[in-house]
């Protein structure tokens, strides 16, 4: 099975990471697409945001990162994904990842598996990071290991 | 009585619709009203919003759609309004939707009573609809039959 | 309009009071109907219950208190209400309330309209007077003045 | 892949049904293990959760239902499952089900995938099945057709 | 024992000042920072809350307000803090506020501790506020004695 | 200042040693409260959980176990505690133990300090642990080194 992980990555984190390798464990192949949401405003360009990506999963033979224009799970059936994986933190994400998941659903009929946080990265989130950037701090144990952001 | 129901509606989706004919058939009658909120940037501007607004209402004999400028609440008393009915789709939107009424209860004296989303509705949002729209995707289930957004 | 307030009441707090004294305020008549649900274990019976409840709401004169067997919202048909109101004091509540009352929908045909908790009643329940009496602490402020417990 | 739902079933709902038959579409098979717990009471034995559970998926062909005695997740293991699925209501569920995701984690080395109730299936609860029988109201509407509760 | 509580209090809040009051019970001293986050857009310069939060604070002797520029626990090292101290409203809240409290602690190694809202204020929030003074409402309820905001 | 930390400790695990370690670095003294709450049926005695605490605080040599009897923060006074600590794991477990945050004001008149979990520890409840025992798995990385429950 061939399993679409969709996302903002602004940057990549740890806990992304721990996501997409769990995931490429469990299924054959995995497509990691880095989403434009004109509703949102970024940090890095989805060309920077994309670069990340490809070093964090370099080390993962049955992991791709793509950009995904449009309706991000369109790129799934471009690239031939049978499902979406996403990470969940917390039962407050829930919410908000729910009326994704049914949007999908009903937009390109696929089904999304939520696989939760490994406790120790449960906190860490990219918002953090841009602010330990802005603010000059050390962000190393919340990104990747191999991520050259600077 | 008569029941204010105040919101974005940014567009009105059928989540939205479900609510305002519950309230329909429990109360005498209903504003329905369509607030701007400097705080949130919209799609679609306040009068269209109520265009779209007024044609999903449009076979409800008993419900008006207005456009609320100020503090929405203060509609009410314009309008007669009794109390404030409000869609709760899920337990995070508690905690939010409740400093709001609590908000209204200071500033207007009026209490709000939430009406529980109807199950096939509860991951219906407005946000989904706009994303849909964005990318060019079918939007037709989320929105009330009779609205033409184009 | 006729509200139904259904609960456990396990004592009755100054919460519950004033769910049922802004319901009071709102529709015509309001019946207050002490459950009883095998899943649970009670302090009081269902008659001790009923008469601290009768006792609290002695000066509403549209307040009705009575022991609902069975269904409780079947109460609902027998007395002529014409909906339920549930007081909300968290958002956590929310997910276990809705499922009653979309069950409510279901079985008996009645919507149920939520009440939030006015704030300063908001971390009071019924739990912790049961656990201040069996301590032998002063729960006074947390249950309505004129209901004799003791 | 073979994915393992265990549950308590007490008793089988639409619900459920709607999570056994979708992960039944992505997955090569699925076991349903009716669990025992010894914190929780139960209306109907494990072989009577176990007869609702098998009338219930007799048409979904790759789907294979058993009594799991132990620590269900084990169940997995001697029925060959790569990981286990279970269901997600709403937020406030995912606090608890991620405290038995990261026990199976640690106790059988599997990973949990959540997959979303269908929204119209999200308010439905076998606590509220068991009450209207208690009660003798008419459950249809939330257990599976052929299930002959009585 | 020296506390930081760090807030955008824009603007202050009784709520606010509730928490500021309790931690300088507890705590020897109190230092309160006005923080600013790019990823915010406020109503009120960072210097005009600072002497919002002066005001609110001038009965309390040892509490000291300022500006934190950069991260804001990192006003905790200049200060001699020993720990973060932070108001917690709701369940929702904590999700969010416990991201940045782990952040703190990587960034700075500082422990955050969270003070539950007294009840009457635990519906009070800003943006309340903000809107209140938006459409010309009283907002004299929400916001301390003694603070002249206009 | 001396906290109090109060619990069911049934057993200690690692999440609780965790928060009593580092209440144990904040504060000048610490005492560990197992309280008994009839409305909960615990699988260890009290004297069972007090000796497992005691095993686990034994290396800290500002922290005291004891055994709280009758409303758990009365130890607080009879032992000279300034305030209560608790862990908080989650969102969704802030709404109960407000209830309990705020009962302990109106009884004792102390305020409740919570400290997040750390995040490897914040999917670790003893009810696992319990079911881990029952069932005859190893649940050696949930409770500290040094205990002996067998």
């Amino acid at each position: 099975m061939h399993a679409l992980i969709p996302g903002s990555f602004d940057p990549v984190t740890v806990g992304h990471l721990d996501i997409i390798r769990r995931a490429a464990a469990l299924f054959s192949s995995v497509t990691v697409a880095v989403c434009d949401n004109v509703e949102k405003r970024f940090m890095f360009s989805a060309e920077e945001r994309l670069r990340f990506l490809k070093q964090a999963v370099a080390p993962l033979s049955n992991v791709t990162a793509i950009i995904a224009e449009g309706w991000a799970a369109d790129a799934t059936r471009r690239h031939g994904a049978d499902l979406i994986v996403k990470g969940l933190r917390g039962g407050v994400d829930f919410e908000y990842e729910n009326q994704i998941a049914q949007a999908n659903k009903t937009v390109c009929g696929l089904e999304t598996l939520f696989l939760p946080s490994s406790p120790q990265h449960s906190a860490v989130c990219s918002a953090a990071v841009r602010e330990m950037i802005r603010c000059g701090k050390d962000f190393s144990l919340y990104v990747p290991e191999g991520v050259t952001i600077f």
